[in-house]
């Protein structure tokens, strides 16, 4: 067989492989079914789920309440480890679910909402977590299994009988669903999407009908955890492509650099590529959405790629070496300058999750989780070589600029010197995700932002999610950078990180409407202004009480910013802080007003496409 | 034939009548083909199809800018006859398309989002919309032609090239979609959807791809007005049921009682039923969702009814009535008080929108809009009988209490007595909806409140489109009754309030969490709290400056509401106001209390449904 190792044969071997896999792992669970349950070895479905929630680490369920999902909520305020979060609405708590995925790595996000208006108004937050491949789990209480048969014209439907129609919608944005309809396969059906929620790193979607909350199934399956092993790479084609890398690496003679991307935290191969980097030695940079998986104080990291708007050392770099490997890569618009990569397939090699390319060869089913120690082991010897590469400084330094406004070009460098050890520090698509970018974080920092996806909005919730987790494994502040624009869409989730009793310190930029707009189009158009409001009047509106609870500033110049900075009180964190920071309407980030001009939209009265006039 | 009148028959031939109008129709809009155009007789699709809304009436545009929607709204900008609002979100824009239209009756509300991230946060405002029968157009401003034949990996896409998984998506919540794909079709493709949502009263769906807003199409479709005819009843048919309804009607003794309902106001037969009932005077009641389609000072109206928990005089007079007339009646489980009607099946005649059902008999293409006239001229000799029919006056006196609590028993007569003519009344699903039922309305006032959906949240964003078109149809005030945990899912709305200075007077009713809901369910469960607010500083907050464009007010007792309804200054709402009233967590309406009983949810180990458990 010449083609032994075609795609199609290796993605059937793979196919294969995870098969076999998944029916030893269920045999393995089932495999007490013949012993006689002791009395009381049975557990409620909805205890069920909790308690492998409870395995994956989940301590903290967001969601709003709704009559369909109000029996199964009795169960998670008796749950002794998970904790009930209750949000002012479903898209906040889908993005707070979104956000303590992203900080608490190797666990879940959840989030429980009713059937129909609550699932719904999740969706938008539920389609991000699957673009950004975050692991979300989307519970959705729903009418009984005899309702769903029936179907009564009930409160929560279309009035027509189409009881399935949300699930429908949900299918577009998870990667697993489920419908629970009996006690005998709710089991397998909650830890199979589990499983794929966890393994892709993708959301799933649970319908749990309100009779089946209630009812008991056997105990025995929660004894065996759930099986999140990847498949196995098939060894005779992952040698194959260890040879392939090999032979280009030495036709490199060792000049190779690294280029680490989204999928490098989202599929977790953080230790694994630590590793490479610190056995090779070689040159590292990151795209936007990989920022922080390397820490940016590392002495071999350059800095950001981003193509045609990177610094010019950094460009000239990564497009000249002789071999480019690039791990995790997601090629976005806004996460590569707009497809300005100048970096020829035949002098790159991608390794992605569940797939491998070496110059025009696709390689299915070999996957950078195993392959990478493997990799490691064989370059390992190209250490001295590949040490003598140079690697640009990644510094920002806080320019002088002779007057007082806030302005970007100052603004991030600064903050940047604000930031400290174990931060999480989250940045809204907009001027703040562009402007933060070529800020050196310290290096056990932790960066949020969602370039892909883009939903503004999406970082008040999320700082709340990634604010309890950060609490949770060690981390210490969560600092926030947000545009006016942005909290307005989703501002009454204040409330319940003050519920909570996180205590994050939200930057909001005040330019007075939607900037990153402005600079894409309608530079003076009306439709990018907003009200303002009394932003540091919020936090005690949402029931703070100021100096106790919380504390909001406004910073006008330069000069209050750097004081604030510089208040220890204020930077020990230790109550939620609201800083309304005053800035030019018109000014923006240099890589924000460089993407622009290569996104742009064409402006009315330039007809453009098709044409039909005469 | 024997079966000439069966259903199928009848189905296929009024579609083909449907058919015959809509083709005569589409030739008459394209019969000026061989003219030859005269110069400049070209328009850009964008305009075209603001051309169209505002051929329909629409003045306001509600919705969010986002990149794939900003060439379009250069356009919207620049009309002369609609105003772009701009939201804060996008569910908010939905549910603010959604109070438009059903104020202004006759047109349609529109919504414009962007592209993934803003269409899917509008979602549960459309289906919504869908559910409760809502006309309203959803324009999504997606990637150009090019973009979505090549799948480049743009910001705001799942990144994985399905660009058409939104579509999918909304299929499930319009009842036509759109894709503008090229010139030549657009301009038909925006009728037919927009002659769909007319003619339904349902949610429409447009992606309008951002070359296309400005590629130019001949204007000359724009001459014909669309055709909004319903399609005509069949001659024979119609003839047909009218005999049978006539029939029964002579058994009755002429001893009939009107039941109006939610489709009486969603298909705009408010002036036959006026007419049926001023030529006739049968007894009228209305269910929940038909309130104020009759004016509910009309000397033969008797109140609500709604099943098992109606006053008993009402459910006496028309579960016993020898014949029962329902007008659009919509029977979902909180509007018949659980599906509590004794209203037996050959003792009823049901006239819908498309369908008239007589005792066990259904005539598919018999819609009530052209049988009603008919049907008023048979039945008009029976107006002596009809009249001598006794009807119970449906009042709600204020009781006398011995306590200054503001219960709701006291509160909903109370604010009775404050209402005036031309108010527009809108009550959040919940203590308000259940609460105000029970409240005889003027007998011009409009009522909104959205029953068979029930999404919390959703007054907040209706009121903003409901004084616009208040405004605009001669309405006077907006008065608004909701929750606080309903306030809480879309409150940044009331900003938008006060941008386009409409003036609603809100009614919040402060009982410290979803009080619905321990209704139904956890009583006294943590997941039913909500962190209280200082309500009165939220207008401020967002902007308003209190005493000139605002002001806001907490009542404690009954003596300090009743002081603040009898001042002249509050009642003539010459600006925004807000009124926070102090309530009891446990205390509800009557009819919600039933409700409750009613559908009320199992408790934790009461296991119901399947059960394995040996």
């Amino acid at each position: 067989m010449t083609n032994f190792h075609s795609a199609m044969s290796t993605q059937l071997v793979a196919n294969l492989q995870s098969e076999i896999g998944r029916l030893r792992h269920e045999l393995q669970t089932v495999s007490h079914e013949d012993e006689v349950p002791a009395a009381g070895d049975t557990v409620f479905i909805a205890d069920y789920l909790l308690e492998r929630l409870a395995q994956l680490g989940v301590t903290q369920m967001f969601g709003v309440p709704g009559d369909f999902n109000l029996a199964f909520l009795d169960y998670v305020e008796d749950h002794p480890k998970i904790n009930w979060v209750g949000n002012c609405n479903e898209l906040n708590a889908a993005y707070a679910a979104d956000g303590y995925a992203r900080v608490k790595e190797g666990s879940i996000g959840v989030v429980t909402t009713t059937f129909g208006v609550g699932e719904l108004s999740a969706m938008n937050g539920i389609a991000g977590a699957f673009s950004e491949q975050v692991p979300v789990l989307h519970i959705a209480g729903v009418p009984s299994t005899s309702q769903q048969k029936n179907k009564p014209m009930l409160h929560h439907t279309l009035g027509d009988g189409r009881f399935d129609a949300y699930f429908k919608a949900s299918q577009q944005f998870t990667i697993s669903q489920a419908t629970l309809t009996d006690a005998a396969s709710a089991g397998a059906e909650i830890d199979r999407i589990l499983t794929d929620c966890v393994v892709t790193a993708r959301p799933v979607y649970l319908m749990l009908p309100t009779d089946l909350v209630h009812t008991k199934i056997p105990a025995k399956r929660l004894r065996t955890p759930l099986n999140l092993d990847l498949p196995a790479n098939d060894p005779d084609t992952e040698e194959f492509v260890l040879d392939e890398i090999m032979k280009l690496v030495d036709q490199a003679n060792g000049d190779v650099v690294i280029l680490v991307d989204a999928c490098a935290i989202r599929h977790n191969v953080k230790s694994e590529l630590a590793d490479l980097l610190k056995k090779t030695g070689f040159p590292v940079y990151a795209a936007p959405m990989g920022k922080s998986v390397i820490p940016e104080t590392y002495d071999r990291y350059g800095g950001i790629y981003i193509g045609s708007i990177s610094r010019p050392e950094i460009k000239e770099n990564v497009e000249n070496a002789k071999l480019l490997l690039s791990v995790g890569g997601l090629k976005s618009d806004f996460n590569t300058g707009n497809f300005t990569y100048h970096t020829p397939t035949n002098r790159t090699i991608e390794l992605h999750s569940d797939n491998t390319r070496v110059q025009f060869a696709s390689y299915h089913g070999i996957g950078m989780k195993q392959l990478l120690p493997k990799l490691t082991a064989r370059m390992q010897p190209l250490h001295l070589d590949a040490s003598a590469i140079s690697v640009p400084k990644f510094i920002s330094p806080v320019p002088k600029e002779d007057n007082e406004i806030i302005s970007h070009a100052w603004l991030w460098p600064r903050v940047g010197e604000f930031f400290r050890s174990k931060d999480v520090i989250i940045a809204e698509t907009g001027t703040s995700s562009f402007g933060i970018l070529e800020t050196p974080l310290p290096g056990d920092a932790v960066f949020l932002s969602q370039i892909l996806w883009g939903s503004i909005g999406w970082t008040i919730g999320s700082t709340l999610g990634a604010a309890l987790a950060a609490r949770e494994v060690g981390l210490k502040r969560t600092i926030l950078f947000v545009g006016d624009g942005s909290t307005q869409v989703t501002v009454q989730e204040l409330s319940v990180m003050m519920k909570m009793g996180v205590k994050p310190i939200i930057f909001l930029l005040n330019n007075r409407g939607y900037t990153v707009e402005r600079f894409l189009h309608g530079q003076t158009a009306k439709y990018n202004d907003i009200t303002n409001w009394r932003w540091t009047s919020l936090l005690t509106a949402f029931g703070g009480i100021e100096g106790e609870t919380c504390q909001s500033y406004t910073v006008r110049t330069k000069t209050e910013l750097d004081a604030l900075l510089n208040t220890e009180s204020f930077a020990r964190a230790d109550k939620i802080q609201f800083v309304e920071m005053i800035m030019e309407m018109h000014d923006a980030p240099k890589g924000l007003k460089a993407q622009a001009k290569l996104s742009g939209i064409p402006n009315k009265n330039i007809s453009v496409g098709l044409n039909t006039d005469a």
